[in-house]
């Protein structure tokens, strides 16, 4: 009992600092993406991509998360994009006040759109808001097409899923229209792109929507 | 500092029912696993095919975890092991307090070895003991072959290392030599197994290692 509301009481302070970082990104008209996935579903291979391709379109500002190393922000910033690494030293998810602290170590006036790259873990990061406007979860077609029936809450939490990792469709046992099936089930208005940062399949529509929802900041 | 007091608790108390589990197998020449991983990197699978290779050599009991669904266990028994399934209904990780409740459902006169398969998450398993013999962690050649350094309680916490999903190597931008290096760095006595539950290609030696492994516990 004790610890249950010990975990509400971080997690309702938690949400008090999440709402202060979507008021400060929202005075400069920044959108903010939590990206979670699976360890080694490719959100970091997905950002490079991404932001190589969105260079004079769009400035993207990423906070990356991870328990140890900070080889992701260095690869990040090799690709063009505004980075800060947080290291939560054996966290399992990222909480506000990390987010709230790195983002001093970002220069807001340079980017348009800021994406959270939470720890690679499909069941912790779902519950802590970070101040974002919507979270798009990563699965890659490695995966197993059953992940949205088996860890329901990320799936339930997100607004967008990205199918990652299309090209390999020919060589694993991969049902796109059921892990779809599973995941509206989990939840109906649930947003999907398909793609491969490796081939650049689908990766067109992926860029335009970021483009469209970055905007959708500004006034 | 509550939070942190509180946790190592739970901890203890865990470790306390981890080594009545242990003692309990042990006294019927039991071994367990403990068998860990990313979600998706094909733990279930690889029971699968080697519950099948090893029928009439080694009788294998499975305790499934999932966060919801128990369709785990139905494959495990379709594929001729003793399986009960565990639903945590959003715990990350299993505990011992369940592994102690599942096995009172599994009929241990019937097993010659118990393998635990865990909830698909590279971080917060790796800390709670279930009363197994080793850990083994399965990491999956789609995953990236950075994962055991920027996960390295993990590896650092198992005693067994099996790399999956080998036949997708020509697909994939994964070094086999890196992945051990780095693994190597974090647990230096860490053994490797490299397989691929699809084409068969390693099951062999693995299976010898379960045999091997359980044979350990007889006396």
């Amino acid at each position: 009992m004790v610890k249950i509301s010990i975990a509400q009481r971080v997690l309702a302070v938690n949400d008090d600092v999440a709402a202060e970082i979507h008021a400060q990104l929202a005075r400069r008209s920044i959108r903010c993406i939590n990206m979670m996935s699976s360890a080694g579903a490719g959100k970091t291979s997905l950002l490079e991509e991404s932001i190589r391709r969105l260079r004079g379109r769009l400035a993207v500002g990423v906070i990356e998360g991870d328990i140890e190393t900070t080889a992701d922000a260095e690869r990040i910033a090799a690709a063009g994009g505004e980075s800060v690494q947080i290291v939560t030293r054996g966290n399992c998810h990222l909480e506000a006040t990390m987010v709230r602290d790195a983002l001093s170590q970002l220069d807001l006036d340079r980017i348009d759109l800021l994406v959270i790259e939470n720890i690679g873990n499909l069941v912790c990061p779902a519950e802590w808001k970070l101040g974002e406007d919507v979270k798009v979860v990563v699965a890659s077609t490695t995966e197993g097409d059953d992940k949205p029936a088996k860890y329901p809450q990320m799936f339930a939490a997100s607004q967008v899923m990205v199918v990652n990792k299309i090209d390999l469709l020919p060589y694993v046992s991969y049902d796109l229209q059921r892990v779809k099936e599973f995941a509206s089930r989990v939840n109906p208005a649930l947003k999907f792109f398909e793609l491969s940062c490796r081939t650049g399949e689908g990766m067109d529509a992926w860029c335009d929507w970021l483009v469209d929802f970055a905007a959708g900041g500004k006034d």
